[in-house]
C-alpha cells in the first residue's frame, strides 16, 4: 500500500488539545510534535540519528540558509534535501520570507515580491511566492509553507492588516505554484499562514481566505515576536478556533516550553523552535525546574545530571560538573551534549503531552509542569 | 583474578616491528596503539563512546591544560578524570612540560622545576617533577609521564646535552614521587622519556639513564618539532634499539600516518598526536590517497564517501558533499563528523598495521600504504 501524501487523525481530545497523526509519504509525525531547527541541512551540533532518538519524527529546513547556501539547485543535483543531510524522515521547509526579512537586508518589497541582500555576503537574491515554492521543491520538502509577509509587532491596524492581505493573495499564488509543481504536488503537502497580528478580526479575515484557497494544514504565524506570552496565548484562544479543526495547526518558532504547554492546550499541533539547540551552544540546558546556566559557578562541582528525571543519554552519562567544565571551555563537546540534552527535553515534553492528552488529564499535567517549571532565565 | 599493574607482552614480531598488549587494570591496550588527544578532558568533538567505537584502547590527557582548568585538584574531588570525562579505559597523562614550555609563557626554569604564565588568563604556576606526577595522580592517570624539560631543535650540542641530563634528574625524582604516591604507584604504570635530540650518543647516555632507574615504559622525546621526517625515521633508527626490547616504546606527539608507519617498522609501539583531531576542525580529511581539504571547491558535489575504504559511520552516510558544506558553513556537524573519520582513520591503520606485523608482511603493508599515501597536504 503506498502511504498516504497526508493524512491528519486525531485519536484523541481532551478541551482543545489533540493527540494525532499526520501520515506523510516518508513516515509519521505524533502530535503535539515538536521539530527541532535543522537551519543549513543541520540540526546543529546532532547526527541525523541523534536527532531522530530523542523521539523527533520531523525536521524544519529554512529555505532562506540553504537558498544561499548550498544553494537550492545545489541541493537537487545531489538528490534533495532528505539524502544530503541524512535524514529520511519528514521535513517541513519554512518560505524563507520569515529571515528574509528578519537576517537578510531588506532592499525591497512589491507586490511580486522581495529583493534583499544577503547577510553573510551582501549578494543580491529575489524571492517570490513562485520562486519560495520552487526552492522548496527543489530541496524535496515533505511539508511546503505558503510564502508571506512578515510584520514587525506593535505594528498599526493598518500596517498589520495590510501585510496580512498581501500574505494572503501570496498564499493563493504559493498554492498555485505548488499544485502546478508536477510529481512534487502529488508527494508533499503545503500549508498556509494565518496572519494579522494580535487582532481578532484580521485573524478571522486571514483565516477565512486561507480556508478559502485550501491548504493541507494551517499555520499561525506573525506570533513570538515580542508579543510577551500573555498575548500569544491570548491570541490563540480565537486563532485556533478559526482554523479548520480537522487539519494540523502549527504555531511557528514558538518556544519556550512554557508557551507550548499553554499552546498545546489551546488546540496547536504543531511547533517548531531554535531555543533548544541554540540554548544548547550558549550553556542554558532546559530542565524540569526551569533552565539553568552551565556557565554559573555553582555547577562546577555539582555532580548530578542535568535534570534527574531526564531520560536522555547525557544525563545518564554527563554530570553538571563536567558539562560546566565543557561549557566554559567552549568545547564542541560542551555544545553536542548540551543539545542533544535539550532536544530530549522538548521531545520528552511532547511525548508527556501526547500521553496526556490520551488520557484526558492533559490540564492536571499542564498545571503540574508549569507550578515547577520556571521560565525565569538563571 | 585482579588485573595486572602493567604487562607488557609481545605476541608478534616482524623485522623490528612488534605486535603486542600492553594489560593495566582499567583495559588492554593492543599494540602499536594510536592515542586521540583529550586535550581538556575531551577528545575535542568526540564522545567518549565515539572514541571508542572507533578502535581507541588508550587517550591522552594534558596534565598542562587540566591543571589550570579545571584543575587536578577538583577532577580529583570529582572521582577523578576517567569518571568525570565518562571514559572508562585507560588513559595517559602527559607530564606537562611539553605545553608548559610551548604554551605557557616560560618564567623562570631551574634545577628545582620551572615557573610559567597560563597562556589563558596569565596567572603564576610553578611545576616541579614532583608537582607533576602529583598532578597525574590525583588526575586518576593509568600511564603517567616523567617530567622533563623540552629543547628546541636545532639546539647546540651543550643545550641538547645539558637539557638532557637535567630531564634525567628530574626522571629520577618523577620516578621517587611516583614510588611515594602509595596506592596510585600500586595501580599506575610511569614511563620515563629519552631525549637528546638527534644525537645517537646523547640519546645512548638517556637510554643508559632511565634504564638505570628503571621504568614501565619509555618515551621517545623531543622528536617531530621541525627535525623533518627522514631525520626523524634516522634517530629512531638507533634510538629504539636503545631501550629495552622488553618494554613498550612511545613517540610522543607522533604524527603523520606515513610517520606513524615509518616509526612502527623501526618498532615503536605507541603514539598520539593531535592531527587526526585538530584537522577534523580544519577541514582536512585522511584518506588512503592522502589528506584531502573539504573546503576545496571541487568536493562541494562530490558524492562519493570522504575514503571509500573506510569502515567508519561517516563514510557510511555522508558524502563530501555534504561535509564540504557543513566545513564551508563552520557547522559543528562538520568538526564532528571530520574528527570521528579522522581517527577511525587512524585506529583503522593501527588494526592494519597489527594485523600485518602478525601476518609477518608489515613490510609490504608499509611499501603499498605509502605508495599510495601522499603526505603532501592539497
Amino acid at each position: 500500500m503506498t502511504p498516504p501524501r497526508f493524512a491528519f487523525t486525531i485519536a484523541a481530545t481532551d478541551g482543545a488539545a489533540r493527540r494525532g497523526t499526520i501520515a506523510l509519504r516518508r513516515g509519521t509525525i505524533r502530535t503535539p510534535a515538536f521539530m527541532p531547527v535543522g537551519t543549513a541541512a543541520t540540526v546543529k551540533a546532532m547526527r541525523p540519528a541523534e536527532v531522530r532518538a530523542s523521539g523527533a519524527d520531523i525536521i524544519l529546513g529554512n529555505t532562506y540558509h540553504l537558498m544561499l547556501r548550498p544553494t537550492a539547485e545545489r541541493i537537487a543535483r545531489l538528490g534533495g534535501l532528505h539524502k544530503f543531510m541524512g535524514w529520511e524522515h519528514p521535513i517541513l521547509t519554512d518560505s524563507g520570507g520569515y529571515q528574509v526579512m528578519s537576517l537578510g537586508s531588506l532592499t525591497k518589497i512589491t507586490e511580486e515580491g522581495v529583493t534583499f541582500a544577503s547577510h553573510r555576503d551582501g549578494s543580491k537574491h529575489a524571492v517570490t511566492p513562485e520562486r519560495s515554492i520552487e526552492i522548496q521543491r527543489l530541496l524535496g520538502s515533505d511539508i511546503v509553507m505558503a510564502f508571506d509577509e512578515l510584520v514587525a509587532l506593535p505594528g498599526t491596524h493598518e500596517a498589520v492588516a495590510s501585510a496580512m492581505r498581501r500574505s494572503m493573495r501570496w498564499a493563493k499564488r504559493s498554492r498555485d505554484g505548488f499544485d502546478s509543481g508536477g510529481a512534487h504536488a502529488e508527494a508533499s503537502a503545503i500549508f498556509g499562514i494565518q496572519q494579522g497580528g494580535l487582532d481578532e478580526a484580521l485573524r478571522g479575515e486571514s483565516a477565512a481566505a486561507l480556508t478559502e484557497i485550501g491548504f493541507d494544514g494551517y499555520a499561525i504565524g506573525g506570533l513570538a515576536v515580542g508579543e510577551g506570552q500573555a498575548a500569544m496565548l491570548g491570541v490563540l484562544d480565537f486563532a485556533c478556533a478559526q482554523l479548520p479543526a480537522d487539519r494540523p495547526r502549527y504555531l511557528m518558532g514558538v518556544g519556550k516550553p512554557d508557551d507550548i504547554v499553554g499552546a498545546v492546550l489551546r488546540g496547536v499541533d504543531m511547533f517548531d523552535c531554535v531555543l533548544p539547540t541554540r540554548s544548547g551552544r550558549t550553556g542554558q540546558a532546559f530542565t524540569r525546574d526551569g533552565p539553568i546556566n552551565l556557565r554559573n559557578a555553582k555547577f562546577v562541582e555539582d555532580q548530578a545530571p542535568l535534570d534527574g528525571e531526564c531520560p536522555c543519554p547525557v544525563c545518564a552519562t554527563a554530570s553538571r560538573a563536567y558539562l560546566s567544565h565543557l561549557v566554559r571551555s567552549d568545547e564542541i563537546l560542551g555544545a553536542m551534549l548540551m543539545t542533544e540534552h535539550n532536544v530530549w527535553f522538548y521531545e520528552t515534553l511532547m511525548a508527556d503531552l501526547r500521553g496526556a492528552i490520551g488520557e484526558g488529564r492533559v490540564k492536571v499535567f499542564a498545571a503540574k509542569f508549569l507550578a515547577r517549571y520556571s521560565s525565569l532565565s538563571p
